[in-house]
């Protein structure tokens, strides 16, 4: 019995969550080095406004923090606070065999909580919608690592 | 041989370990949420000052940085520059079939340093004693990078 | 056929690259304190300006930022937008079965990418420079992702 077989429902379920999960991670530093371009700014090292071919009229002011920049900062360091322990709980969740419907709801809900997070921070919505999101999010990670715990303790 | 079984002491020892250290983790954030509501500040984004149900009343001081908040926040960074490598390390550390008796004084012994180092931190001991504790854990991560790197290269 | 023995070639090769980035990301941890102990500031806490036996003559300057250990902590910031993704894209990776060679190839040219881009960053070149380096870890990292996520759904 092969756990780790991307042909087992469970296991590829888990593969696509953290996959996605992964992707989106590292479309924020993407999105962070658009933005950057886009308002010619945001930088953070002394050496970013030496003049280069893709800076060619360097400006103290580009490391200022220019607040669309700093935002997608904000999503990503918020990313950080969860999406790598999310990696390592699914994984973990996914040995104590669940059954593959629930597992789907976790893994994808959190998947897809995280996408509505990311909206809602993106354009600014009010603390209530992006707390909320964020706590389903938070929610499945605590119930996932705690299931776990208990199956590790034999519970 | 499942290397992967939550039966096998080895692997329980690392799912326990694990799932404590994201159980740690995740309690970072609930914490910073828990301070922001009770200094009702240390927000960071512009919408967080919007009239909405539950900040009725709402003041660009609470955009300031706040020192309750922000040491929480100091916590979780410190946490992020080694949980999520412990998670991996002592994973690929199990699979080199360490004895148990010494996977579980590193897997545990981590989990303890960053337990103590969390609150010696949040109440604002000393640097020593922070330093001291923040040592011993990364001391055992570096242990285990390193004990495992030397198995997969064949020493 | 046991897709995590150190014996094959493949899982081995995942193992290396995961050992050497994360005793990469531990070792800036260190370069931290060192460069905090170099300059004898830098750091971040109020309590640590309380006189003790490694901090005998406080001052309230020892807590403003300081460019040499700022810089550490920016490159510790970059690791952690990528290296954590990485550790568990590279093992998810591996179990598509590819090609050793490509394997090779990938893993341990995100290694190498991100030992130059911290060499590029700590010298303080040029954007240019860095920005190419943490492309090449970037775009590995999105590959890997991408064709694990293929796998998973089957195509």
């Amino acid at each position: 019995m092969d756990k780790f077989n991307l042909n087992d429902p469970l296991f590829a379920t888990y593969v696509i969550a953290a996959s996605l999960t992964i992707l989106k991670a590292v479309a924020m530093s993407w999105l962070t080095v658009f933005r950057m371009i886009g308002v010619n700014g945001g930088y953070r090292s002394p050496e970013d406004i030496k003049k280069t071919p893709m800076n060619p009229a360097p400006d103290p002011a580009q490391l200022l923090p220019n607040e669309r920049v700093e935002r997608v900062r904000r999503v990503q360091m918020n990313d950080l606070e969860s999406l790598p322990y999310f990696l390592v709980a699914g994984l973990l969740y996914i040995l104590t065999q669940p059954s593959l419907r629930l597992a789907q709801w976790l893994l994808y809900g959190y998947v897809i909580s995280r996408l509505l997070h990311f909206i809602a921070y993106l354009t600014g919505q009010i603390h209530e919608i992006r707390a909320t999101l964020w706590t389903v999010g938070s929610l499945i990670l605590i119930f996932m690592s705690i299931r776990t715990l208990l199956a590790a303790v034999g519970v």
